[in-house]
């Protein structure tokens, strides 16, 4: 007797198969998210790149933007080849590079030809010019570096998204709206990198930038935040634990039709975030739709 | 000079506090979710009482349906208080007991006797009779016992859910449906615990189940499965990656108004559950809205 006679004899099910009940509670064929969910890569400092894979693939996260202590701008084609190789075996898609920063037309020029070999399409960064003190936060806007990547972005036909960071850096980018008003004049390839909760932390609505900005929002940093807007440094929490209201990002982010990934970004406890990083991923996935 | 003033000077933000625009990001004050989670202690079979009660913290879980192997039915008075004391501390309510087996009026008794020195409103159960071999799967319902239980209901005041357990125990109240043909001339304190993977399991549709039982549905274990619907033994999947669409299960529970917990039962990695378990938390708050 098999399992099927046996629950038939037994008189729980019905004898014949399209006797089952039409069933409500089974998901619908072809069901899928809304967004494509990514890990920045920032998430795994602490991680050699296998370990992050092995995280990113028992976390069922398939996007992931790739920093450079994960796959240094001098790695050879043989160790981009390897690097590719490992995402692939791990279900990984390595959709971007970033967030890089710059400095000169060189860093520049060498970002893009490494993106080039690497095959990517997008990179996260920041132009910048290095402040009077060697502390990061010092920073400043590099308008004419802008402009140097607005060429690149043309010649290898690869966009660039400046990663707004907040307060932190007021003077290097803190806001969507900095950033747009120092790409309009240039190549559209050049756009946001939007990090709602640097945006919100200098006091701007992510859901209203996102509104406003939403075409020019080429990558995202999904995270959230505590209630306390202006802490420094700022702290992460698990996605559905903070103060940000991320169905509202997501049905402004469908409004504006995204169709780039949203990448986790958590800021906390680098060496050991599979707890919190899997509460983010059932969150995503719970609001999203998957 | 403070951050705020750093920040204002930076032309970061307003100066008046007043000038934050009204954030649509910003969580709404008030919002929660629609129902309570909580965990089925079957879930931390494998842990102690005190590492269970941790893991709950740590997760942001806050009922316990609990288990006799963390709190005995022998339990003493003080015994109680020392739980009771501990799960106070890690900001857990014991709302409910069992699942308990029963297969005399003497277990009942000794179970009424029990959840009124423990303080429990609800005993989530099973009236059995031993089948004709010690195995488990073999019991039957014990429909005698079903009136003890009953009487004993409306003597103590305390609500008795039978747990539905799908086709492993074939005549034991495998459906939703068996139960409320067993307690339909019982006491109004009898009802379900809605167990909906065991329910679909039956091929019973547990969106209509909810639907067409709904003011009988007094306990609920939450959990998923994988595609194939009559595997036996039922293989467990964090929530948002298994068949059943359980934002369909949530409407169908808003529909009939459920006011009960609702608590995951994970039946895999009994003695390491924290990640997947940490994925079907976040799952669950964003489709119930918190």
């Amino acid at each position: 007797m098999n399992r099927r006679e046996f629950l038939v004899g037994a008189g729980c099910i019905a004898a014949a198969a399209g006797c089952r009940s039409a069933s409500g509670a089974r998901r619908a064929a072809g069901s899928r998210a809304k967004f494509r969910l990514g890990m920045a890569g920032y998430t795994y400092k602490d991680y050699k790149t296998d370990a992050m894979l092995d995280e990113m693939q028992k976390l069922d996260v398939h996007n992931l933007c790739v920093k450079a202590f994960h796959l240094p701008l001098t790695a050879t084609d043989a160790e981009i080849a390897e690097f590719k190789a490992k995402c692939a075996a791990h279900g990984v898609v390595p959709y971007a590079l970033g967030p890089i920063d710059m400095y000169t037309d060189e860093d520049a020029e060498k970002a893009f030809a490494f993106a080039k070999r690497f095959g990517a399409k997008l990179i996260v960064g920041l132009p910048a010019t290095k402040g009077k003190t060697p502390v990061w936060t010092d920073r400043v806007a590099n308008y004419e570096l802008c402009k140097t990547i607005s060429a690149l972005c043309d010649r290898y036909d690869i966009r660039f998204a400046i990663h707004n960071h907040g307060p932190d850096m007021p003077q290097c980018f803190p806001t969507a709206e900095s950033i747009v008003e120092a790409v309009k004049d240039l190549s559209p390839r050049m756009g946001i990198c939007l990090d709602i909760a640097h945006e919100y932390r200098s006091f701007k609505d992510p859901v209203a930038s996102i509104r406003k900005y939403g075409e020019k929002i080429y990558d995202f940093h999904l995270k959230n935040l505590t209630t306390d807007a202006t802490r420094m440094p700022d702290i992460a929490v698990p996605l559905p634990r903070g103060f940000l209201d991320l169905r509202a990002i997501v049905a402004a982010l469908e409004e504006v039709g995204y169709d780039g990934c949203c990448s986790i970004e958590y800021e906390a406890a680098y060496d050991n975030n599979t707890v919190p990083l899997a509460e983010c991923v059932g969150y995503w996935k719970g609001i999203t739709g998957e």
